[in-house]
């Protein structure tokens, strides 16, 4: 076990099942442990039960002071959402009947202005900051508005509803927020001259930035892409060239990427951001998952609201899997995602991806304590349990019922 | 306005908004109308509410009677399930990783033979028919096992939580339930001989009973039935000639039926059960729905239980709407289903495919009142509404919402 000489007061402590996912397993149940979260609020032991004793008396806690997860309850980690439209929430369910560059002409950059309004802007935020935390999502990786003034106020609100948040739009000077930073943004390349491109790249890697975009969602976007900037080989050297593929850089979608495009992405340490629901509600493409993950691209799930219609990251991960059994259907020799592998892709995937792994994710000592409490037999609740099952039957599908709210 | 000379007692009278298709409309917005509900649960007015005093004179109600629908409130029909398997629910969301032959043989066979145990069949089919019916299920269409006691329960107890139900295994000697009807359900042609389906077809005929079965669910099941039944030209050939194929069969899948198949359906009025759900999740195929509209084929939707992993219609109309995408994003020339066509096959074309259609599926005159009352704006609700948003905003999408339960 790993702690120091001089220990961390423990704050709280969890007996239980614990489901988490680590770089050899997709999922690992941990059952009868203990876990220790620091007075800082991180994790500082996870061990078996049979050593509560003499961890109590190590760490200096009380045996009865420990919380009891109930039979059907365990703990998982907070859910990561790689990508997600605070701004477009107010329309999120409607409008997926265009494909991409007409329905951000169309639907999307309308009721972005009108984040000039802060009351308007108060409204949606609140309600999809308190909406996305609801469905389990603890880090968000939003892209706001071009309005400074909303974007900082986003920010704000996930700072006061406890929600891990990277926030863009570009706001440089709000750091007073220990879990909200700011994330360079470009739109996407259609939409920025080569000139703004070199700009915020510069920014990112002055500032050791994050930085986040779009790229290779549809293959018109691509071809126009090609058009307006025939200096670049594709798509990627078009953000390559500008220094904007960092190893803090998530891109979402690319749908369309090709094998030596994601060859500069596991070279740069550059994250994808893969956006099921969107690419498939407005007919944007599906990205082979397995072959990103082949050439070790860092790769998270993302929600995509609105062109996602579901704020909710279990939405995220039905639709992921959906997808991967879409390309098997289409080529038998396609290597399906299993239920575990997207467990950890919402997971610790969405962590790489956001460059956060050293401190969210799943349960090490030494991270963040960032956890759902899940029971799956609540009154009235999702699930049907039958004679004899308890979490564990379930435990590697439990999400396929849970509810989003 | 329709009504005999002697009117039927008028038992409800609902007023505000009600939503349903019709073979004209795929979604119908009827506002500030009222529907009149006679003593026998028939439709007996919907009309325009400044008709109200004079429909109170007519039908001898009193307008302090009439149930107000809230500003956020509509009514919609119930849904459809056009195939659910009852005795596969107890492990619905898993068990998804085999393709159909393997996964009947290592999940499904198992299973079903422990319905020959009346408690554990009585746990199941009360939890299947009320899980449903709290997702908006109020007609279904179930596979039950071989066994007849268990078969019967099933009916029983839909029977007393109100449900609307057509059971089989044959079951021949119930009709004591006027709301539950037995189906002849050959399971499918693979594990049926040749003499066995003609007597099945010929009970059918003789009783003017309902059929389901399954048809060319995925590839291999295909090549099987060949190898099966050398003399018949097609899957679908199977089933026409031992008599199975009537204005009242249903079967399920299709997504491999070709041209020449879909116009045998539409000569012989039999319908297809579109699957979504179950067809992605154990890799099946996707069924071209619009191809099968085009033929004029009767089609409804199922969520077959426990190939598709949700007992939620609203999933399976989520599903079949991806699916659709999905084949677009294939084919760009495809012309993909609409959030409104959808609606109607979850509801009036369900109950079409059932051949229930004189009875349930839309708002008309001397149908059963069979409806679901809908509210979108409930504390703690799964739908945040925004400023000047009404239902009507959503009312083409808001199924999108709505969670299952
Ligand atoms: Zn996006
Ligand atoms: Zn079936």
């Amino acid at each position: 076990m790993n702690r120091n000489d001089t220990p961390a007061r423990i704050a709280h402590v969890f007996s239980g099942t614990f489901v988490h996912s680590t770089p050899r397993a997709a999922v690992e149940i941990l059952q009868n442990c203990v876990l220790g979260v620091d007075d800082k609020g991180k994790i500082a032991f996870i061990e078996k039960h049979q050593d509560v004793v003499s961890l109590s008396e190590i760490w200096g806690f009380e045996t009865s002071d420990i919380r009891q997860l109930g039979q059907y309850e365990f703990l998982m980690p907070g859910m990561v959402d790689t990508h997600i439209h605070a701004s477009q929430y107010s329309y999120a369910g409607t409008a997926l009947d265009l494909p991409l560059l007409e329905w951000l002409n169309t639907y999307t950059f309308p009721v972005e202005a009108k984040y000039k309004d802060l009351d308007f802007a108060n409204d949606v935020y609140t309600k999809v900051v308190r909406r996305t935390l609801k469905n389990g999502t603890t880090t968000a990786c939003y892209f706001a508005t071009i309005h400074t003034d909303a974007s900082l106020l986003l920010g704000e609100l996930a700072d006061r509803f406890g929600q891990r948040a990277l926030v863009g739009k570009v706001c440089m000077d709000y750091n007073s927020y220990p879990n909200v930073k700011p994330v360079v943004t470009p739109r996407f390349a259609p939409s920025c001259s080569s000139s703004l491109l070199s700009e915020l790249g510069e920014i990112a890697n002055n500032n050791k930035l994050h930085v986040q975009s779009h790229i290779s969602e549809n293959k018109e976007e691509v071809e126009l892409v090609k058009t307006l900037f025939p200096g670049c080989k594709s798509y990627t050297d078009v953000y390559l060239k500008h220094n904007l593929l960092t190893d803090r850089t998530v891109m979402a979608h690319g749908c369309h990427l090709t094998d030596e495009e994601l060859e500069i992405f596991r070279e740069t340490g550059s994250a994808v951001s893969h956006c099921p629901n969107s690419n498939i509600s407005i007919c944007s493409g599906m990205l082979n998952v397995r072959n990103v993950l082949n050439h070790n691209v860092k790769l998270g799930l993302g929600t995509d609201v609105a062109g996602g219609y579901s704020p909710s990251m279990l939405d995220a991960m039905r639709r992921t899997l959906d997808t991967s059994k879409a390309l098997t259907i289409q080529d038998p020799q396609h290597k399906t995602l299993s239920f575990e592998e997207v467990f950890r892709l919402a997971t610790l995937g969405g962590s790489e991806a956001l460059s956060l792994d050293d401190q969210i994710g799943n349960f090490v000592v030494g991270k963040d304590f960032d956890a759902l409490r899940v029971n799956v037999c609540v009154p009235d609740g999702p699930i049907d349990l039958f004679p004899g099952e308890g979490p564990k039957v379930r435990q590697s599908s439990y999400w396929s019922f849970l509810p989003s709210y």
